[in-house]
């Protein structure tokens, strides 16, 4: 359940404010070049820091326990752990009761029967998503040359995103935002028709970071107010590069060797500075709340490079479930 | 890759101008009653014969070969298969050559090193979605009383459906349209963070519908720009009602017992009677097709059954995976 | 739970007396020359009719659903048909309250909640096993030139089969035995240390079969009695050729290139002409029983071409887990 | 590749000479109690000491990284680290170039191209069994009452096993093994005709433990030598209980509610002191090699406790898969 892939596939574990959260990943090719140095920049940029992020720190440093042999895969699997370590738990006692709007509090309590980490959002937590960056740091290795680049398109409606940012922290909410993804020199051929289209193994991925709601590719939602006429993409050479690109780079579930494009939807952060109302599950009467931990303003902005890691891991499935890479790098 | 859900699981087979269609559907309680009308009212649903649909008419009786007993799934696989009657094959030799703008010809073919049944779009025809409606039939008993209920929005813009058909039927044109779905009574807790989210199961079945663009739940893509304070729903009882329902009935990727919600793209079919500009694969020259078989001007029309069928199907594994329905019924 | 393999998957359906038994193969790369005659041999092989098996006569043509296309698989899957033709039912009716000593009347009543089709042992019936022979069929195409080959060793503890079969017949008793299987050509390195070892998946598939009580790999229950010095393959040879093969042609689970070994214990088939004790499940009392239906008296007779077929099916699932064999054939 | 399960999953990860191995369990009910002490007594079980065994010394203390949360499972993934302290990795430099007759030095090396750490066998290390015991200790307590217990029934054809192992390292030797495993109140009904039978999951994890060569149930091997008026087991109770069990307490892959009965072969450890022939994978010419490192005499003995913990696995995901174990435990 907290495991995705086909032929190379990751597993995901931790909590908010538990000891540790990770991902080992099964499958990953022999021979990839790989060193702790390599993540950096990757989760740089999902780190905290700019105005609209939360103030929690975390030095986020991959721990590699296997899976690693002279600085190259092994073709066994590769388990990453990130220690937690700027954890204030006394901030999340008074949720148990009073559930956020918006959040998972009420959920997460009614489905584990009230076992549930609640501290932080416990399993539910973005904090989970540096290992969705781990992991999509080697799939970008098993990839390359295809490049996978997201991008933040607007944040509450607005594509000057700080001054969005400073405007929604001034008002003490939260804001939502849109961001975009493309995929350069995918090759013709990933993906199968029905169930595992390129676009239901995308948005499948996709939708597991938390605080999407929607996806739509090439011309998306557009395309359903298109005629054919204006949708279909002419093909101008053998190879099947299209003079517009209304389809996104794919047909029939299957990539047609144009830039693969879609475009995220991301809701606001649910916990907000302001009172908001709630009911108390112990009283069943109604309640307030004001979210007081350490929270993004806007989650969006730190969203595509999980977007980038979670899209590459599923194009390096394609790519080794269609022969398209060796199982031994030389 | 031709199969899709954890407990329930379904797999599906078969070509448009091949002799059947059908699905083996594994993990069914055992108990449930079925019989072969149970599937006429959604069959008819899905099946042609409106204006803009295609003017291929097949009867669609399913044949139950297996998994039945006394009129009750038996707790064995379920197969159903379809043949197909009234193919016409000789109207697509030339898309060999040709492939359709916007259409699978060409990943097909280079997919499949030219050994694809490209007849009548062959294994990404959409008369495989008679499998999917049929699963859907024994999916909604399994979950009953949970009711999932999809319907047309719009077609090519406009919510007058008659008149924007007749408009592309005219213009020699197809349309795309959008669709909205909603499912009434899922208890709360189905669902996993991350990886199997509700979104992400929806989608991921939802996108192996041929022609769906994107996808979005509750207040979609407006949420990106939506600020906290109102995208977030008021929890209003101890039992998690909201007042509003901008999260489209879930948190953290769960279901919050409100009204399960989302909306639907569908572009326009690729088929149609005008010329269009593609390139030959033979002489590697620009060339012009024009589609002469039977295809629907608006296959949105027909997809609200095939969108519940997924989505019930989904549901019910759901529901299965979390003890929520029993492996037997009496 | 009814389907079986990871990047070449089957899912088989039926019961003994339903309309039809059959299997979807998923994951067969395309381009392989098929046709319902590659067939024969191999259902022939399995058929009945020599003494000591079944009088119930099937012609077990295979009806290729979906999949085929110009005599060459297309990637898409294969859905394949056996019907029933020869089944007479009311012998078995007074099965449903007296559970055969040894059989799965019992287990499947309690399992289903008596939805079960008992009709034949149901979907528990030998009679599956078609469905695997044509899977295996399709899978020796793939693997070619890999050589799977099994045989009957004993009948009821004698290599005289025939003299074995008929003392059984003639005391109306049923009989067991041991099948060997042995893999020609198998390259180095097929197989996972651990969960997906050789002899995981060999094993798996091999106890999916009815009647199979055991299985050794090389020197098998033997080797737990050796010392290690008497026990390891001298290696001879640069590409791993061993002086002995104690060790079955597998180390760490992972092929090494010398032969494949392995031997199977098929225990006797439950149904005999004699009385036997039982007890009457509606009144809880002592009962007696005596199978009267058409039945095996020695189905290690006709299970090395399932053996076979099973086996096949794994290796050409390794074969393409390890991209040793291509997705197109041309 | 690395994980096993349907519904309670696990993925083990890791080296012998690595920095740590673990394992990520999915799919356990939250609420069970669980905490660092519970894992002492099977560890114990497993951890080397005695005559015979290893002379590396590892405290195997459990590092619960994730989904513990006031001493008891959360129902989140469950991640488990044991740190690799006691590694002395220059014993195995030679063995790159002259891999150990019996052992996976070779194939190890022709899998990966030779990026495998083949320190102390690297992924292929029983070191890993460590990660199954855990594993184990998680699923004993899932499926309380169900008890599973192995033990030693032979070393090197003794069943005086003291004797047999001084008689091995007096001689330089290593030594085979057979064990015997029973499970006590099993409930009537786990299991699945066909792929996934009991004696198909059971075997494919027990062939995942290093050494494993053969599996039999009930009378095994000897039921390929009986007639079925003697295999039969007469039914006694209308709860199914038997005369004999020379079934090994299922029928059709099903569980029938007798005691569930295997035996299990595993081949003498492949390092031994004395000189064994090989190759040299560099010059192609043959050569000796004497195993240096520190190795078992015979790792039969430590095995029962890592054949209870897999088949405790595999009793756990199929009581969740029946439903017949709560997802939330209170």
């Amino acid at each position: 359940m907290n495991s995705f892939g086909r032929f190379l596939r990751m597993a995901v574990f931790g909590e908010s404010h538990g000891e540790a959260v990770g991902v080992v990943i099964d499958g990953c090719p022999a021979g990839i070049p790989l060193c702790v140095q390599d993540f950096s920049s990757d989760l740089t940029r999902r780190r905290a820091g700019a105005e609209g992020t939360t103030s929690r720190r975390e030095p986020d440093i991959p721990l590699i326990k296997s899976g690693l042999f002279n600085q190259k895969t092994t073709g066994a699997p590769l388990a990453i752990l990130f220690e937690n370590t700027d954890t204030i738990s006394e901030d999340y006692t008074n949720l148990k009761d009073r559930p956020r709007p918006g959040h998972a509090d009420f959920v997460a309590f009614r489905k584990f029967g009230g076992h549930n980490d609640y501290r932080g959002s416990g399993a539910f937590s973005g904090r989970l998503t540096v290992a969705l960056v781990a992991a999509g740091v080697v799939a970008k290795k098993v990839i390359d040359p295809i490049l996978v680049k997201a991008s933040v398109l607007e944040v509450d409606g607005q594509t000057d995103l700080k001054t969005a940012v400073k405007s929604a922290v001034k008002d003490k909410d939260s804001a939502g935002g849109l961001i975009a993804c493309r995929v350069e020199r995918a090759p013709v051929g990933l993906g199968e028709p029905f169930f595992d289209s390129v676009e239901s193994l995308i948005s499948h991925a996709v939708f597991a970071i938390p605080g999407v709601k929607g996806i739509e590719f090439g011309a998306g939602f557009a395309s359903g107010r298109m005629r054919g006429s204006e949708f279909n993409d002419p093909i101008e050479t053998p190879d099947g590069k299209t003079k517009t690109n209304h389809a996104g780079g794919m047909n029939g579930g299957i990539t047609n060797g144009n830039q693969v494009l879609f475009r995220i939807a991301v809701r606001p952060p649910s916990s907000i500075a302001r009172e908001q109302d709630t009911v108390d599950l112990g009283t069943g009467q109604p309640a307030k709340i004001r979210a007081t931990g350490r929270h993004d303003v806007c989650f969006a902005l730190r969203m595509p490079v999980i977007v980038e890691a979670v899209s590459a891991f599923v194009l390096a499935d394609f790519m080794l479930v269609e022969h398209k890479i060796p199982r031994i790098l030389n």
